[in-house]
């Protein structure tokens, strides 16, 4: 039987890797989108590149299966890591491929315990503002009432609609575009949600909320210090007595 | 007179059909709305639907008003339940049925003891989306300015309006579809205060507020129990005296 | 010197008439708006009712300062109050009688101390949203380019508004109506402030904060406890042998 | 080496006269946008003035810096104001000018501690709408396709824009003015999240959370204290007994 821990170094040791393979996918997913129309070459050699990335990350959570105690358990109670390594080969959509990266380096992310969680948010909304104007980009050029047409446009739009501004001068109009919409949308709440909570937080724990119960204790506390301290008056008291008449006494 | 669990039983028992029936009420309503125009007898047959299921829920309260101990008081006090169930009758329309069953449904649903609050307000969240956007299709579709013409659109509209980003590509013209608008609205202020409030929640428990008090506290606690130490010595130091003098003295 | 009683007893007898000349109010400013063109007669009586709320709120306002111990501490602290009786006089505009008619009443429906902070605040928001409406219907309707020129569009207008939600396909274009859109916007933000505070107020009181600090806290006073029950023990064997001693003792 | 209250007593000191000096930065900077198009020598002269400003608060910094017990690590710190005092040398961009100053600004009144929160995110609120106002207007105006072309509708767009409404009627169109945009989008969610926290925050010191695991602590405490109070009174009757035994002995 495998030690509990050859899971957890393999974590640890492929963190970096894998990280620097998200940044690959990154660049590969943004080129041929942003050079549009990008040279054949140069679409193939992305193809390729984000293949890699996902066959890498695919590879990974075989490696995490096998070193995992409870195989069965593991995959059960990884199961959307199952998921997305399984989707770019059902449907071999762009899109669908971009997702699922999206969703192992998350995963992958969250694992390292080391990062704190304002960092992996501000990470999480920085990739989904870029992966969110790239695949709307991407998308809406394609459609013929489509009114996000540039780079620019894409993440004016992200930016809008993320802090629920919402505008409306660009809006997706094809099903593609609406459902990452509404990805970024439900995002942008969360994000609100924790830069709320966050202030919230920061702000109970510095004006220090006046409780009456906990100044009850402290009072509470201190009558009963008061009390031992008499007690052990009256002990030593007896202990100096008990020896003055212990001296007194004919031995 | 009638024990007091009467009535909790039932509502135990009906739970489930209930919950069945509302989820047949949503497709008897989706179904002419989506394939529309329908043909006349399957319009016919779902509105006979919606009323089976009005009734079934009407004859779910005439049984709980009928198992209560107090009678007068359970009405007085589920006065919501007899205005939903009343509703109907007063005006058959479609809109104020769909209405009616939802509150129905939904005060079933919180009578659940076991349903947790935020599934509670997660389906409240998804029914008010599918509900709203129908309803919305239905009412905009007939109007000669509306721009809300397909289920895709009317869903878009529900996720823009309830997210607050509200784009205007879309937008109700008619009195009824602007209600049923402000309905969404206000039900998406109030996820998002619940989203929020969530976060904030867990964000307070998590990194544990440092409250100056409570340090307060525990350093008082700690003087005290030092003091006590002290106390115990001296008592031991005093019963060694005692015993040494009692083994001391003639007896 | 008058009794510091006179002025609360003046506060809680002239309540509930003057909330019943807010609602007058409400009704003269909204009928020449509603019913515009409205006939002369009709415009005059309600100019007449408008100006007769303002003086029974001026009265109410000089008859709390002559019943205030320290007069010109009372004005200087209810500063706003002297500015809301004086600003019709200063510049006759209808508008401005309205922002100050709403302020006096805000001010006496916040003396009375049994309202509590929910229902006024859902009374000022109601209030808000039915003033903000009429008052950008009257000033919008009079603009060429202006887009809100129906109770209707000015209400949901509103609504949209107050939400964040903001689609633009009613917006003012007046400065006036500017103005008073931003009035509503900060009522709006604020609400939703106060919408996600109780939420979570509730959750927090609700989920009961699971506090180290609290917990180290409770273990220490157990230890504590255990130590003085020790010492209780040592102090009773020690009175049984004293006990005994002295009663082995020769007296 | 310098006192470490040298520093201290600078920043005091030049509290006032920098914050008057962002007054005049303000006025210079509005004069020539507003006023447009503005004489030969009025733009002078505000170019002029600006320069001024900027060089005063530079010169703050080396006085700062000179004053500091550990340069090096002084400047490391406050890497912020080094990029702030060297940005409008690098490009001497009116816009990159402005967020300088306004950085400046901003970081000296953060250290006037007696400044309270709220008071301080309130002045960077207005500060931010005025000035991103400003700059929109200076910078959609010479594009084509703008939209915002006075100042009443450049402010308009700002308090739409911050509040999240964002209606669309008026939105920036060039690259320089959508960043403007982001920032003001970014401060109007922070906006929200304060008002929300300050708000959450006064509930739940409000409302006083009733904490089940405080009472269980000051139960525990009262248990305690009875436990204590009956050791003394034992240890009275013992110090009575003792006391008796030491008269009756013969001495």
């Amino acid at each position: 039987m495998k030690e509990p821990s050859a899971q957890a170094r393999w974590e640890r040791r492929t963190q970096r890797p894998l990280m620097g393979l998200a940044v690959v996918f990154a660049v590969a997913y943004a080129v041929p989108i942003v050079a549009s129309p990008a040279s054949r070459s140069v679409s193939v050699a992305c193809t390729i590149a984000e293949w890699t990335v996902w066959g890498a990350f695919a590879v990974d959570y075989l490696v995490r299966v096998a070193l995992a105690d409870r195989r069965r358990e593991y995959v059960r109670r990884h199961w959307l890591d199952l998921f997305a390594v399984l989707l770019p080969l059902l449907q071999p959509l762009r899109l669908l491929r971009v997702v699922s990266t999206l969703m192992l380096v998350g995963r992958r992310a969250q694992m390292a315990s080391q990062v704190r969680l304002t960092t992996y948010v501000g990470g999480a909304v920085v990739g989904l503002l870029m992966f969110g104007s790239l695949a709307v980009l991407s998308v809406e050029r394609a459609s013929p009432e489509g009114n996000i047409r540039t780079l620019d446009d894409a993440l004016w739009w992200s930016f809008t609609t993320m802090t629920t501004v919402g505008y409306g001068d660009h809006a997706p109009t094809t099903g593609a575009g609406r459902i990452l919409a509404v990805g970024l949308m439900l995002s942008g709440i969360a994000l609100l949600g924790l830069v709320t909570a966050n202030i919230a937080a920061w702000f109970i724990s510095r004006f220090e909320m006046d409780d009456l119960e906990e100044r009850r204790q402290t009072a509470a506390i201190a009558a009963l210090t008061d009390e031992v301290r008499a007690l052990r008056a009256e002990v030593a008291a007896l202990t100096v007595t008990r020896e003055r008449v212990a001296e007194d006494q004919p031995r």
